[in-house]
């Protein structure tokens, strides 16, 4: 780990997911908004040695992905390795796992720290875990050596070896 | 790092400092009561798979802190480090560089990983970088090998190696 | 107005709407739940001198009721009436001022005080705004004399006399 | 009562106390700093046919005020009564009911209605009452006749006839 460089960049790439969804009033309804990322959530942490770059590559609930969804999340992790910084990927909880572990397979261990989270809570809620489970992805993307990781709930899960647990609404090892 | 075994358990000692400052309306002013930490900031952290130990060591601003309160904190540190679970030490912003090196000089490195963390802004104001900085740790904590830390602001700091910044309000490498 | 007696009750009355709904993480969707009112909101005011009692009529989207839901309400705010106290209501806002003027039209001038509000946002969110149309209904109902009114952003409605402005998401006079 | 009209303006006058209260990250104290009303506070209230308009009259803790800063008080009262628009004054609440008292007896009763809030909590803080007294003050400077009044923690006290309750931290009549 090599953590003493001051200003790190980490690059965001944002998917949709629970974690972006804002409430729209005049219709009552959750609805996906990259835009409540930076404005919300990101302003909300203290970075004083950190610069993000945020991009948008999809903005799907992530039990409605497909393979050409995730070939898009891959081709998008595999141009954004290029410029050598590590890299948070922001993606619904439901399959998340599923992603991960596509984009595993299809590029093997990527050239940079590649970390997905997400949240149970959309982020606009009082007792959302958007803002720690973001905090925890930060901080994998600095500490961890390049590979695929999810994190979430104070745990770091090395992919493939995770799993969604519907009934206890995080992740578990497998 | 080991990071795949559920419920890992993870020792707080308190010291006091701003992270524990709360406000005292009867006298208008800040105090330290180390109370707040369990039900206002660990109740607010989604920690499935983590089972936490609070300890509170002392109760200090840390610019009182003096040698004699140091080796307090270094017998904590060694007393709890025997039941092999990280640490994490809540201790004000001014001195925590100078404990954590007081603690590496007493005992070089510790048998846990052992992280110090604390906050710029009491953790009941609404912008407070508490539960940042406290989520950081514990997920140092989890990741590092043993040795001593600070976690702060979405940097891990080695000791000996951390100093705070007293005008940009962070901590940075030296 | 008389003001200076205390420990004033107030009797809610919850019928659904925005204000109550709250997240369901498993189907990442939001549900009116009435629970959420008292731990969620009336634990965060301050009201030495005020006493509550909440009561759910029902627990629908204001979009759903039917006059037969109306019907209901009007029986409830009799019955409750009877005590003597205030009462508020909290109702989505689609249809708050047919359901209050269609009680208007039921019974004519109630007993007590007879105060509607709800929430363009559902009160989980950050800057949801049903705390303060909730403080504004609860004081409203201690300072009027008996009527029917709506409480909202701010401003007290006579009924009848208001109309919701979709556009501008508020209440408006008419 | 008049409501009916839309965007009421409503004169804020402030003169420090808890509610303005800061937290100083370099110090560690808190400080009255009358900026963060305006970005704070009003921000986070829906007032769609209320314009306000701030100044700051004073910065002080109550406890310090004298005869002559309370003239100054009365003195800006007055001036800002010409402008015929209802007056809300921020405060502390050690001596609000002093303040507000003295005013009434230097000028009978105002041209406009003059409602007296504070805080128990600074305003930053997440569980501060400042918001809720805020949404009280400015509702009872729309709702009553001219005359000096505390609005605070659902209650409005008719000056003179009010007094702070220091083991309860609230308001009573007297």
């Amino acid at each position: 780990m090599t953590d003493l460089n001051p200003k790190t960049t980490i690059r965001i790439l944002t998917t949709g997911g629970t974690i972006e969804k804002s409430y729209c009033e005049s219709e009552g309804t959750l609805k996906n908004r990259a835009s409540i990322i930076r404005d919300g959530l990101i302003a909300s942490l203290r970075l004083p040695y950190t610069h993000l770059e945020l991009e948008s590559v999809l903005n799907k609930d992530s039990l409605e992905m497909d393979d050409s969804d995730r070939m898009q999340v891959c081709s998008a992790i595999a141009a954004t390795a290029e410029a050598g910084d590590p890299i948070v990927i922001l993606h619904g909880t439901d399959t998340m796992a599923v992603t991960a572990e596509y984009c595993y397979q299809q590029m093997g261990t990527p050239k940079v720290p590649v970390v997905f989270t997400g949240a149970m809570k959309p982020m606009g809620f009082i007792d959302s875990d958007a803002r720690q489970n973001v905090t925890e992805a930060l901080l994998t993307a600095r500490l961890m050596e390049p590979g695929f990781y999810i994190a979430f709930h104070n745990r770091v899960f090395r992919i493939p070896g995770a799993r969604k647990n519907l009934e206890t609404g995080t992740f578990e090892a497998v």
